[in-house]
């Protein structure tokens, strides 16, 4: 009585399983919970591709009852119910782990099984009265896993790709906000970690801002060029076999009308549901970003690196004590994640990068783990972006007089008089400094190689920070 | 009121905010958990690094007892608070991202707040009154988070090691047996996936219970080699500053004694404080496992590929219907799931090999991701391992008759004629064979090159599959 | 005596070293010559990249004549210098290692003092008079390595980029012609290694042209996407410090001019100059066609493995004889050598990005390794492809009867029957085809649960490959 | 006539080729040559693979001879051709490119075909004559490539491994040598990039002997632990078909004589065939060293990074002119290279594994890129060490009175004084020289916390620089 209470008994191919009474999904995702126990992250941590899932499904059922193979009635509930899992529900239902055999079978029916009960239950029958509407033969009419996945995969990324961009976006203008701020903090450029020339601070953050403003548009084009083209209605590999032959157009168009994204069907089948090339290049162009941000968080900690012996140029906001047994120790905790999330993003595109090259023949049996990783850069990088931004960049302040000190005493600024007191004076001056300690004006000064209103107009920011005519020795 | 009740304040250098009443954990573990919202992932999700953290808080507390730092009363709560952690409770109090900037602090302090808290409990105390038993002053003393959380990992990765030892060894056993099983069925090697000589299918399963046994080996070696060395004592930068000179042996002894595990001090703590070459070495070692399994992944799916078109010399058990539009369909998932883990573990070493270039100075900053991806490395391949013995391997079955009619039928075959009947006849009979669509043997006996009773000799299964003697010509 | 016929002395900052009295490069040359004995790859291995650097000097010394910073007489020494370079003629004179330190300032500098050397002969001096043309004031004029150095490895990819992509096109062609020669064979589909449903090999073969064909047409638009905007003119670090303010346009513009190429300069030089994003995201691209080569050579394996124990739908053409110990067997060498070339590739974009990660504050010492790593993935790649169409895909040929037989042997045939007999009778007769080992034609006839002309109907070729419209049951 | 003068005609089972007359190589190595022309990189750039081709041939040469199996006249033909293979002859006719298909066969066939025709001539025989002594029949007897190749490439790895040893022995006694000349520089540990605690600059280099130290002690052990198990006698695949049952540990016992190498057979043959997981351990330890190179080239940077706005604690020796638009400029160019290599040797062990992961059944194809890849990070790292020690480590001067100002400037410094004046007092004088600038000695003196020779005492460097005892307070 209480088993009965607490269990219903689902049947498939391979036998009879006990189904948890509440439970929306069905016996073939128990069948894979109880076989894949591996990363412990289920599917419903990626709410889009859970949403994109029941999309792939609305769609199809549009089509097959457009075409005369699905019933009103039937329509009718199982759009409910991807209506429902649209907004948000049912997802803790979606409890398959990420990482998978099957080529995402397992996704695919947890979907089927979730939407079947929740259409059951809302025409009046119970959960696993699977007679009256059928988690293949209804749910998944017309498709296969092997084409209802990959497209549910690619409209997944879509629909969470502007809240990338915003995330991109927000931290592109703060780092431009930071590049006004500090436009007149004059200070030393390093190249090879060696003093090169004067620059602005400004500068340097404005190029941070650059930088990942290319990405930012490359990444706003690269979305609808890699991902809109599905190959939903291939079926199993591609022929399209047992499918109506306008199936593929109606579904296709009908995805395209309820996500909001310009999908198009796929020219060569075959190949969509084999190919992989565009997760593999969408992740290397995520590893870019990755590598960006990286580069990024290693200058910020070297800016602001000290306070006494490091560089110290910049300020990071404190976020949290840096150590107990060293008082007053604040560290750049925020790059620092940052940093680690570059790394496990460029580990995620290797881990991509494998399974893709492992695909065989007709399929890609790979596919879960490349969904995986690549709903877990963009997660990552996106977090990582918003906290950089919250956490950091907005409350960088500049040591404005260090900058300049450290500037005036370099030797590189010796670089900016060379057009005016020649090479040769130059190299001589520059190795005294060295030699001596002393600083460069100082001895050109001494010397009286240059008077003090050319000295002034030379090392004018303005004047030293961009190219310049010569000006006629006075 | 209702605030009062839901929350307590605490301080630390950057302010005060409100600490959940109910929670252990206080304002520095909460200050970590805004900071980084990254992967989901909270500490406690490796319960072996919360107990090798609390292991070696117990032992500091143990040392500094025993040199006179730490009152009896304090030692007693300490120890009954990590002493239950050790036991599993309270791990939900570890609530720290695995990935996390400050090198580790956050853990820590993570730890030394639990612990300070559920003592303070014990010793009558509210939560949060550390004047009475401070997380930083008396749980944390003489430590640095640069000495107590390398010290942690080592030993929670210790802790974890039989078990995935066993794993494995579960896994040798079970191809092993399948070896013997299978020691009678004669088929084909192939080389290049070409026809190549006779084998035994036993001989197959023998070896991949030899090169995981391999690594048994060298994992059981690698681990007390790799990680019992531990920089305990060692403080802020292995300087041992502020640290009484007895303290480092004492602590490293009673750790030694409360974990079980044979813990030396490290000679250079300079050095072992920044040093990760451990860890790259430890998982470059389970990469080199993750490759086993994925070749032999990749071989289970060659050997049962079919069931008619492919190679089908086995059947792996089915585990989860393959297809609704594929009558009778059954995929080989188990091995697929493999493969991914595989992928996976290769791109945490990638990953984990970029944190551990990314260290400077006198510390690795990126040792938070390193500790994760080892931990997800073993945890991964441990599950992996045991779903492929329990779901894949125990159940395989060999297709005997067909493993034999693909070997009698190999153009292959005519190796082993060689030696009785010369390298030119061999090599034409070679062609025509191939050229015809007929069987070697039968070329062979239509034109009498070798009598019944003597091919009956060659062809015998123990004659094959083994160096011999050439027996003289008849 | 013989010594002075046999070295010249040259002078730098550090002291004088004795330079080959042939060589046309330096001393800063030979500085790097001996300070870099690396990989032992020079840089005349990669000749684009040499005739790069010579129109990036040909260039500056155009704008700095223009600008009346160069003599018409120096000009035109470096002019015909340049010439010459770029006709082919003193490549053997880039002698340095592309594994170097210092940012490609070695690089520069060899292209600098080959330049000023073949210039000082063409005006009548001998090797080494640098007062009257100088490899640093009159060849580098204006320009730094920080900028003319990038400016050149940008150029040179784009000057072998047509021979790339005419590889790539010749590949594409070769497959497409083998996809309509195949276009009648029919034979199963295999997705996860399993019979799936039938297709025609054509399909396969023609896939194989549309996935790389994807790749042509990203290649095409990517190069000059990432690798037209130059940096050139940003001198040191991006301030363009100590430049004309005209130089940067009529340097770039004459760069467009000689080369063909549309360069453009960079909006941000700050940014451009220390930027490797367009290389990361280049080498991903590349990473990806490699990825496909290797999965389709992974297929052409596949699909060639037997001859009589392998699947053997084709036949790949012999290259060298596989084995001295197994007559007659042929292995197929050509798709197992591009399976290296892209794990070779997969491993340079790492190293590539590795070294683009390592970048700081206003420069990437790591460039040299960038290029490297760049051009070798692409000149393997192409070497790869061309050697998979000449002595692989144009010769290979199908085993039509056996692709037949195999079909009509397979159990998911059982498909295509499956909207006529209904999935009941359809998993029935699965069931019993793989038990008995009979054909799942032969027991539909059996049981004449359709009839001849209905089977014949659906089983038409055109009919099973490709979507068709349901026919009323007669 | 000419034609005839110039090439021999040799022949092979797919036809007949001309091989330049002077070639010691045969057909097919020229076939090998025409299919892969992809590196540019000939077996003769790896002159220990070659003489330990050279060795297996005459290991098994010995076997045979002894066994029967070949004549006295053709041993002593082969053993003179291998001696003068061993010797360093004939190096120049190894022209197969280092990445080629077939599993080795090439490679194998270099030597066969080589040894051979050298051993034509000792018996006065012309290059080609091979009914006198053939390159498979009599060089390649009872050998398989799949033994005789994987053999070799254990043999070269062992047979480079001590001057591998002994470049990383010099470059520890350099660190370690530094270690001990800057033991009295006083300067400031940092963690995070900022201000820690004290420390000597002789700990921080003697660190840097230390963890290279464990790699050397780690190498010393690992290659014989991993590379000295061949096995040579399983011929095709493992079974040892058609050997005799005597060979195999004849022929080993004599390759251990030739070589010195303490060489076993392989207990698993089968195994043995196709494993290639001593490779992916011993790669991976490679790159833990090349990540250890690296962090420290990394640290060397940072160190010296300045002179004016960077840390500027230590001078690398200059090697080359920096800049020539900046006068004066020196960059770190060593370690740049040093860097390089490391991602280059990172990259490798990317491209070994993926190799690795590749192998299928009873082999691996991809050995010849697991070769390649592992001979070049020997040399790279090889030559990189040398470099590093040559030309840099050995020339650094340390800049004593900097590193002590920078430590006395400090904050850091209150850490020592912590438990003399209190965590209070300490936490309040650390704020108060952060914002106003002026150091903690000066603010505790002022304030008269500790008494001048107090003072001296806990800021003695054996004091601040190790764990100690706290003094009674005075």
């Amino acid at each position: 009585m209480s088993s009965a209470a607490s269990f219903r008994i689902e049947k498939d191919l391979l036998g009879t399983l006990e189904v948890p009474a509440d439970a929306y999904y069905g016996i073939q995702t128990l069948r894979a919970v109880h076989n894949f126990r591996l990363s412990g992250v289920p599917l419903s941590h990626y709410p889009k591709l859970v949403i994109a899932l029941a999309m792939v499904k609305q769609a199809a059922a549009d089509a097959n009852q457009q075409l005369g193979h699905l019933s009103a009635e039937k329509h009718a509930a199982i759009s409910e119910a991807c209506a429902r899992l649209i907004r948000g529900e049912f997802h803790d239902q979606f409890v398959v782990d990420m990482i998978q055999g099957g080529a995402g079978t397992s996704t695919n029916m947890n979907a089927n099984e979730v939407i079947a009960n929740v259409a059951l239950e809302a025409m009046g029958k119970a959960k696993g009265e699977y007679k009256y509407l059928h988690p293949n033969n209804d749910v998944n009419m017309a498709q296969s896993t092997n084409d209802a996945y990959p497209t549910a995969i690619r409209l997944g990324l879509l629909l969470g790709h502007d809240a990338l961009l915003a995330s991109l976006e927000s931290l592109i203008q703060s780092f431009a906000a930071k590049g006004e701020q500090f436009a007149g903090v004059l200070k030393m450029g390093r190249t090879q970690l060696q003093d090169a020339v004067p620059m602005t601070l400004g500068q340097e953050f404005k190029a941070f801002a650059t930088t990942l403003g290319e990405d930012l548009d490359r990444l706003r084009r690269l979305a609808p060029e890699l991902l809109t083209e599905v190959n939903l209605g291939g079926t199993a590999i591609g022929t399209g076999i047992n499918a109506d032959p306008r199936y593929q157009q109606l579904a296709v168009d009908r995805l395209a009308a309820i996500s909001g994204q310009p999908l198009t069907p796929a020219a060569d089948l075959i190949e969509a549901t084999s190919d992989m090339g565009a997760f593999v290049l969408f992740s290397g162009m995520l590893k870019r970003t990755a590598v960006k941000l990286s580069k990024i968080c290693n200058d910020l900690r070297l800016l602001s690196s000290g306070p006494r012996t490091g560089i110290n140029e910049i300020n990071l906001p404190p976020r949290q004590p840096g150590s107990s047994i060293m008082p007053g120790k604040v560290n750049p905790v925020i790059p620092e994640a940052v940093n680690q999330v570059a790394f496990e993003v460029i580990g995620n595109d290797l881990a991509l990068t494998l399974a893709a090259e492992g695909g065989q023949l007709q399929l890609n049996v790979m596919e879960p783990l490349i969904a995986y990783k690549i709903f877990d850069s963009i997660r990552l990088l996106q977090r990582a972006m918003d906290m950089l931004r919250e956490h950091c960049i907005n409350g960088i302040t500049a040591n404005e007089e260090h900058c300049r000190r450290l500037m005036e005493n370099s030797i590189g600024l010796i670089t900016a008089l060379n057009p005016y007191i020649g090479y040769e004076n130059a190299t001589r001056i520059a190795k005294e400094a060295l030699e001596s300690g002393r600083g460069v004006l100082e001895l050109v000064r001494e010397e009286k190689l240059l008077d003090e209103s050319m000295l002034a107009d030379i090392l004018r920011p303005e004047n030293m920070i961009a190219p310049r005519l010569v000006p006629l020795k006075a």
